[in-house]
């Protein structure tokens, strides 16, 4: 492993061989990722269905038991507090498979406040991530045919050395997979290995979220291209906010102000004129004819579009696509122009 | 830098020249550290105070304005949210000097349920820590003598480049010394500079928290040594749980059963006859007579102890000072024995 970094107080691999080579076994061939650092937040009883609803604009009711729910949580400002996945177990079960922030004391917090009747905890569960084009593949290979009908943002509870295990479609990547909330910790190595026998003929190998593929398919990262000072509208994630359904949630009132006044800047890609070189490990400033008019938050160099790409918070005057902006970084001040997200590969290409 | 680690979403430096390099020069001169991690969650408003006070069973009543207070925060469990130094600045404004945990969605969790009038947000605060022996020589250089003044948790505002700043007698060492609220982040550098350049004739050098001199001193490393599952009586802070005093705070009817009942096990240190040559990485299992008793969390060798130490959570028939244990590591199992925190020099030494 050449890199790592700290996700919900544990070690999550950032990279193995290089960006790349992770980047092209990836979108190649089935990886195997050790994401145990995506917490799981319990909620169990009476309120747990009702507490679930109130952290998030999403409206929960639409989702049925053994369904997968992408999920913005926010605060009563209308910030995020994290984007998590939201996994209907039970009716007054719910899991919250988190990105990098504790919500279980934001839980904690409010369900202590409101006096609400739910168990809430950090149970002792452990995601592995296969992801990949032949995740299908390997998984029926383990698992049994049975994974190949799983819909996307299903889950099933498929045995495994005796013991039922949550099954999903889902992971943190655009090129398939499943993820396997693994509760029983003293079966990793056993799982761990069956997959990794299993998937010889496949090409199988250790992989971890890859930044060039993520940023190519715009997926955000919670606490980089996203915080608690941001709105889901902000983040392109208005679709997931239901504010004309008749829930009650947190930050109603403020996403409705939001909504009737409208957002002033956001999440836009940037595609760079020349590879700046160097990693972007805090936010970059970016400008159009001298003008501060946002902060790039995310970038790679991806070998598919032959060109730097970037995710950066943007003012609305640069919005449109092909907008010119320049990105200051410590290596210089470097070219690039606006677009959408994700990226789509006929629209660019080296400048 | 030869490590770090990631602390409350950001970089903290673990390691500079080496463990032992770093703690000599720690304990006879004077060092300079970044611990900008160390955020604040900030309260303001009329019910600041009422929302402090529910957050910790330590009596903030009796702490006055320029006071800070080391105060264990708790849930409703009595479980530890976090262990953090709380800035009284006004009767209606408190800061929370944070451990790794986001205080700050548990304070908004908890605010937004009950429905208290308090502004809590993260100000733009960082934390320079200048600690050492002769850290009152080096801060009386740069901010005058009125720092030798200042008691120990106390804080004064101080003036820098004509803008006045929090400096607190404290530090994350039993070494003595100061953190700097730096409030004005463009001012970093001169801050740095000034302290640098003043400290020359002190030998000042750049530092870190040192898990030598903290693992001798029997600080506890919160999300380590003590987490969530643990109550204060299991980690040594009952004297900060004033359950006499007429306070409501959350947790208090689970502590007064836990002071009822007493407590099985709790935070004891450990002297190992051997150096097992190895980082302690995760919780390692400690043994007596075949019975597994606890979990060693944090471990290093003690130059001047001449002795490696641990910090372990104990079963209670082996609290005796002195109780013979044996502890499971990766390098093999290695014999120790119980001993008083903080340790205490006379009474140890090599085996």
């Amino acid at each position: 492993m050449q890199a790592y970094t700290v996700y919900n107080h544990m070690l999550l691999p950032a990279m193995f061989h290089s960006l790349e080579q992770d980047y092209h076994h990836l979108i190649e061939h089935v990886q195997i990722w050790d994401v145990s650092c995506e917490r799981q937040v319990e909620l169990k009883g009476p309120d747990a269905a009702r507490l679930a609803q109130l952290m998030t604009p999403r409206d929960l009711g639409r989702i049925e038991i053994k369904q997968c729910a992408y999920a913005p949580l926010i605060d009563a400002s209308g910030g995020i507090v994290n984007d998590p996945v939201i996994l209907k177990l039970a009716d007054d079960h719910f899991w919250i498979s988190i990105a990098d922030s504790d919500v279980l004391l934001w839980a904690k917090g409010l369900a202590h406040g409101l006096g609400l009747a739910v168990e809430i905890c950090e149970p002792d569960v452990y995601l592995l991530a296969i992801q990949g084009p032949k995740s299908d593949d390997l998984m029926a290979a383990v698992f049994g045919n049975v994974v190949r009908g799983i819909r996307f943002f299903r889950f099933e509870k498929l045995p495994f050395h005796g013991k039922d295990f949550i099954v999903a479609r889902s992971g943190w990547s655009k090129q398939g997979g499943f993820e396997i909330y693994l509760e029983r910790p003293d079966l990793a190595l056993e799982l761990w290995d069956a997959l990794w026998q299993a998937g010889q003929e496949f090409n199988i190998a250790v992989g971890c979220p890859n930044l060039i593929e993520r940023i190519e398919g715009g997926l955000l990262s919670y606490g980089n291209d996203m915080t608690l000072a941001d709105n889901p509208f902000q983040c392109g994630l208005e679709k997931y906010c239901h504010l004309d359904s008749n829930i009650e949630f947190i930050g109603r009132a403020a996403l409705e102000t939001i909504r009737a006044n409208g957002i002033s800047r956001k999440i836009r890609g940037v595609i760079f004129e020349q590879n700046p070189g160097i990693a972007c490990q805090q936010a970059w400033p970016v400008f159009s004819e001298g003008d501060r008019i946002g902060a790039l938050t995310s970038m790679a160099y991806s070998p598919r579009f032959e060109a730097t790409l970037g995710l950066a918070m943007i003012d609305k005057a640069c919005w449109p696509t092909g907008s010119k902006v320049n990105i200051e970084t410590p290596n210089g001040t470097f070219a690039g122009k606006i677009a959408e997200l994700p990226f789509v590969l006929q629209k660019t290409g080296k400048n």
